[in-house]
């Protein structure tokens, strides 16, 4: 089992001056906390997207360097777009890999747990599984700054990473893409292929904002402390 | 300008044991951060529709003693829905008020300036005002457990509180209303009234899981470090 991780964020919104995937959290660069979660939930090796240049790309590794990932992982020089980035490290997974999960980096703190439910669920045959909470907010579409329509937010589902594919199913919605795509499994939709739902996990919200900087070093903080 | 502020959560995803709006966030029961950001913002008074029973609504009461609210505020038993609570709230505001800001204790940590856009919208003379942020997640719409369809966020907004209303139309609302409603605008967009979208706060989010009042308590320590 293989898995493609997107990290090529500028980390520009968290004013960070150095990519996103670098960005200190809990004294390690970011992108490693999902690394070794995906390793614990069963991953055998990863291809991480880094940045557009060679030398975000060098530096990402260099960070990979004694960081204790318990898979080898390694790191191509990543596309303009997320979609093309997980096109390009697609092209580096061995055809033999019969199932392949794409998780965002900027997800950092995922809990083995949601790993292995989606693996789960690829396992027992869906062509695509992704991880989704509840939305909690109310949800409006709206026309300029009015108000258009207030949605019914009771079917509505928050998705996140990491999503599972079959191997192939996957192979075949990135061949078939027309553009960018929101998510992984849009593209897999589109196919026509069936994807299913599995319970997403709190901890893997995405790390954009400097507040949710703040919200994982808290989490990580709590973590330390239960563990102690 | 006055405030209707339901406080009627019973804190039990928070694991508290007691109600939502009695959790302590920084050493002050939660509810006292948000009527002190709406005091801060122009409001003279608010009524707070607690719990169902009059032991919560009592103990309310309480928190607010000495708690330094700059504005008078009384607190009432609430109902067995937040639409309800509203609606009973309402009537416990002076009809001269001509301007109603309806605001969820559960977002305790919204700033000033919010409270400021907000109220500016509606003495501009929008008859109905929420404040909103971006939807960052890819949403989904599911059929048990399989994805229906991905939905475009691209014109989605998650909204938030405090929402501003002209007091008449918002009265108007609660009369004409056939049940409970996810929000109070949308009552007010069911009476065709135009309902405007002013930028929400990051920090207003809303204190459900024990993950958000973690979070909560991240944003009120660097508050404090950032004003030491």
């Amino acid at each position: 089992m293989w898995a493609v991780v997107p990290a090529a964020g500028s980390g520009q919104r968290l004013g960070a001056g150095r990519p996103k995937a670098l960005v200190q959290l809990g004294g390690r660069p970011m992108f490693l906390w999902c690394l070794r979660a995906l390793a614990d939930g069963g991953v055998d090796a990863a291809v991480v997207a880094g940045p557009t240049d060679r030398a975000g790309a060098t530096a990402l590794s260099g960070g990979l360097r004694n960081a204790g990932v318990a898979m080898p992982v390694s790191v191509i020089v990543g596309g303009p777009d997320r979609t093309t980035s997980v096109s390009l490290a697609l092209a580096h997974v061995p055809e033999t890999a019969e199932v392949i999960l794409v998780h965002d980096a900027a997800r950092p703190l995922i809990g083995t747990a949601v790993v292995e439910r989606v693996v789960a669920a690829v396992r027992a045959g869906a062509a695509g599984v992704v991880p989704a909470l509840p939305v909690v907010d109310t949800i409006k579409q709206v026309l300029g700054d009015r108000v258009h329509a207030t949605v019914d937010r009771g079917d509505l589902v928050a998705v996140q990473t990491p999503q599972g594919f079959q191997a192939q199913v996957l192979r075949r919605a990135y061949a078939a893409r027309t553009g960018p795509a929101t998510d992984d499994a849009g593209l897999v939709e589109a196919l026509g292929e069936q994807v299913s739902v599995v319970a997403g996990d709190p901890d893997a919200f995405k790390v954009t904002r400097p507040l949710d900087l703040l919200l994982a070093e808290a989490v990580l903080s709590r973590r330390l402390a239960g563990s102690a």
